[in-house]
């Protein structure tokens, strides 16, 4: 029996709504390229938010069409997360660190018609223009020096929007956004989100005990926008009226240190790597930055280390894991200690916070193995599949990739994991980084996190290297911290104390950097493609 | 166009099987009727509200069947929240608190098909149960005692369930929950909640700037879960896994101060007379409870006064307004500081804290007058309007009632509101309880938060009586600590300092006691009744 409730669709624009009405003061930072802050508010926001969504009917944008935004992170790229939406289209972001190729690929597939882009990366979008045919292509001017044609200024198009908009009829599974997955193998696949993930998924990620974000909050948006949602942060951040501030181009560790002193922010993420960078920068000059009381950082994209959360804790700042991927919208688990857990020893508290966490709500999570569903013993391995309001059931027109989904309805994330008897999932490595050896499994991800626990060690890479007896060995490549010094035995023996034998990588050697992708992930697939010729030692050499 | 994410519906076993999985040993603590307290935990709770539903669909409900609750608040009552609905039933709540005739009419036109029932309150139910037939009557031994024929064993129901359990399939917008309105006029009317009002509300309840609620918190439920949705209290503690108190049949102070106290509770909520005896019986013993730090409790029905908030304040324990209406789930709006009022001077933070607050995330607002939509300046008073995904769009089989919605679809809230330019809703009045004199209107409600203000004051209540000049004029009823002392021109003299000499009470009466509601609001319509024959005074007599 159906209730007697209204029929009210959870979509975008009752959060843009609610932003203009109820925070029209709460500001909005945004690093222009020459450095300087461009400030506005949450009430410029709405209004233009708006005007772009009548801009873009007036336009001729028909339901569903994409609009694609090649853009740093800023205010003018917020207004496109929210009024392309409004206008009842759907904001394609593209990864402005894929190669041209990749790019054209993707504009070509997601078929967008207008394209926004930034005046700055204006040459990398002339480096694939030839290959693509947008109907518009509309430049932001973050510089503020004026647009040249052949292009259009986002500025002229807003101001001739008129002023007579009113939103279209939405259906809350109407598509909202969009966003092309940058996998390390295989062709680009593109996730089509509603508004309903997108609404939903607000809620869940700002509960208390998932970030907690409040209208007090300041939140450094440090994680691209251009990839998944910016895992959510400014849907979140909108819908809870906090005050946002972006970086622009500048992800370097004096700029967003600079950020979060001068705005107050109290909530940022990013991939461990920029954390790595602050810290590095924050031993240089501890006076750079005093945290707030209550300051969050959110991590996901790889595990951060131990020690990193150790040493944000010292800083009174707490730092926070959790587990998505663009096909979620994009968060699926959060590690927070639960009650009874802030009992535990403190070294049992870390092991938990260094899992991926515990499910949302409404995400559920199973482990697959080729026997059946893994008991949540903390020790079977298996693919983690997830399913809820705000997972993808298919890639956009890719037919041919739904075998990433099971036949019973659930995601296959390809992720190995267990899941403790508490219901944290901790990923012991993606399927194809896991090594094999001698018929027992080695994750290359708790070695890594072993290693950067080195003193000496600021990054670290485990890649499996075929070997002529035990099918596969792994390999460590380490980057040592500026000045630092240590040797292959000296690591092994610092991993000895928790690794079995047959664990310790084969052989250690050390690289000046390593290869990451455009997200900042460990780039595994060219290490593995580098090392694939590695001459073993034979064992009397390598002093097994 | 349809986005590609996955069509999971928002119901409620999702929440109950999260809870059965993640947090297993947190603990639901009930208080019995001979005082002592049962505990069990979330995983005895999930095991017996999945088998609370086997037996129900063994024993025949169908989808959308009406299952009635005759309970105090304990685990029991929770099961049914729970159990009920996820055998696709309607869990339908009855107040303990209405006369038995009012009863016989709920349950006959709710159709009730079974009714669960507290042996404690058999007596209750047999005062009516000539007038009823509900096809079979369980009773929860809640003393432990055995249950006696005609009647059956809720226990001996759970255990003929038989162990094999399997969710029906469930659509979002089915109805799985019940509640009548216990207004003071007219029939009851009954609202049917769906499962997908139930889970968003539970999100939008819990988020940070609403009541915050974590797995972290304790939390005692005070309001009566006969009672719209217990405020949607349980729903949120169990998406999040918080420590669940439930008081049994003991809403005494001392009653409820143990409790918080010994269960080290860090959020509860009741309406305001609940608290004004808490806050005498700790007058009376300081010692008798230290609130935990981040202490908050919550407070609607009727506006609590800003001496009661000062009180709590000085105990570092935050009293959080909110306006809920059955209609609504309840929560519409909720009064918090934004950041910016954090600089406020203290009078200007309570007179913000005391009013109903801001609406939640995707609850619209707005206030209706003859000429139209009202400004948000704080002063134009006008009925209030609701539109959001958890606010019903009709009664149940009362279509004689759908002038409650506007012809646009809102739900017209009878109550008479301003709202300021910062968003937030103050109630002046029920349309109704507002005093008409000399053309101007006088706020009931400013006059009796003002009195209660009064060091000797423990309630008051304001109502209009007609009045020959005037058309109506306020009288105030008022009933004094004990203890205290004060004449009706000691009262008329602190008022003048506040309010405008034609505002203030033509006359002040005093008793011993106010006539409430069942659910704790005063009953004006009865004080309107009992003085509408009122002999005025002729202005000289009364000292104008």
């Amino acid at each position: 029996m159906k209730a007697g409730m209204m029929d009210y669709p959870m979509t975008l624009p009752p959060m843009l709504e609610r932003a203009g009405k109820f925070f029209p003061q709460v500001e909005i930072v945004s690093r222009r390229p020459d450095r300087s802050l461009h400030r506005y508010t949450y009430a410029d926001f709405h209004r233009r938010a708006r005007l772009l969504a009548a801009a873009l009917q007036k336009a001729g944008l028909k339901p569903g069409e994409r609009v694609a935004t090649l853009m740093w992170n800023h205010s003018i790229h917020l207004e496109c997360y929210f009024g392309i939406p409004a206008a009842a289209g759907v904001a394609h972001t593209l990864n402005v660190r894929l190669h041209p190729s990749e790019l054209a690929y993707i504009v070509n597939h997601a078929e967008d018609r207008f394209l926004i882009v930034d005046d700055v990366l204006l040459p990398l979008f002339e480096s694939f223009k030839d290959q693509v045919k947008p109907e518009r292509v509309l430049v932001a001017p973050t510089t503020g020096q004026p647009v040249a044609p052949p292009y259009e200024s986002y500025e002229d198009f807003l101001a001739g929007a008129g002023g007579d908009f009113s939103y279209p009829a939405l259906d809350e599974d109407d598509a909202a956004a969009m966003c092309y997955t940058s996998g390390t193998t295989g062709k680009p696949k593109g996730v089509l989100y509603s508004h309903r993930a997108l609404a939903l998924h607000s809620f869940a990620f700002a509960l208390p005990d998932a970030m907690a974000i409040s209208q007090q909050d300041s939140i450094l948006v440090a994680q691209p926008m251009f990839h998944a949602n910016a895992w959510g942060v400014p849907f979140s951040a909108i819908l809870c009226g906090s005050k946002l501030v972006f970086p622009g181009p500048y992800l370097d560790a004096a700029s967003l240190i600079e950020l979060l002193e001068k705005e107050r922010v109290t909530f940022t993420g990013g991939v461990p790597t920029v954390w790595l960078r602050v810290l590095e920068a924050l031993d240089a000059d501890p006076g750079l930055w005093k945290p707030p009381p209550g300051m969050r950082i959110i991590v996901a994209g790889s595990a951060a280390p131990e020690s990193m959360l150790r040493r944000f804790d010292q800083m009174g700042v707490r730092m926070i894991h959790f587990w998505g991927m663009t096909e979620i919208t994009p968060a699926g688990t959060v590690s927070r200690l639960k009650k009874h857990m802030m009992e535990w020893p403190e070294a049992k508290q870390y092991e938990a916070r260094l899992k991926q966490g515990m499910a949302l709500p409404f995400v559920d999570v199973r482990v697959m193995t080729p026997e059946g569903e893994a008991p949540w013993d903390g020790e079977t391995l298996g693919e983690l599949q997830v399913r809820g309001p705000w997972v993808a059931a298919n890639y956009f027109r890719l037919p041919e990739e739904s075998d990433k989904w099971t036949a019973d309805g659930w995601f296959r994330t390809g992720d190995v994991v267990s899941i403790d008897s508490e219901g944290y999932v901790r990923i012991a490595d993606r399927s194809k980084d896991l090594i094999k050896s001698g018929g027992e499994w080695i994750s290359s991800v708790d070695l890594e996190n072993a290693l950067v626990g080195h003193a000496a060690v600021a990054e670290a890479a485990v890649v499996a290297v075929p070997h002529p007896t035990w099918q596969e060995r792994p390999l460590a490549a380490v980057v040592l911290k500026p000045g630092a010094a240590a040797t292959a035995d000296e690591l092994r023996d610092f991993l000895a104390a928790r690794f079995a034998k047959w664990q310790l990588p084969e052989a250690i050697v050390f690289v000046n950097e390593l290869p990451h992708t455009s997200t900042g992930k460990l780039l595994k697939s060219r290490l593995r493609e580098q090392y694939r010729g590695w001459k073993w030692k034979r064992p009397a050499e390598s002093g097994d």
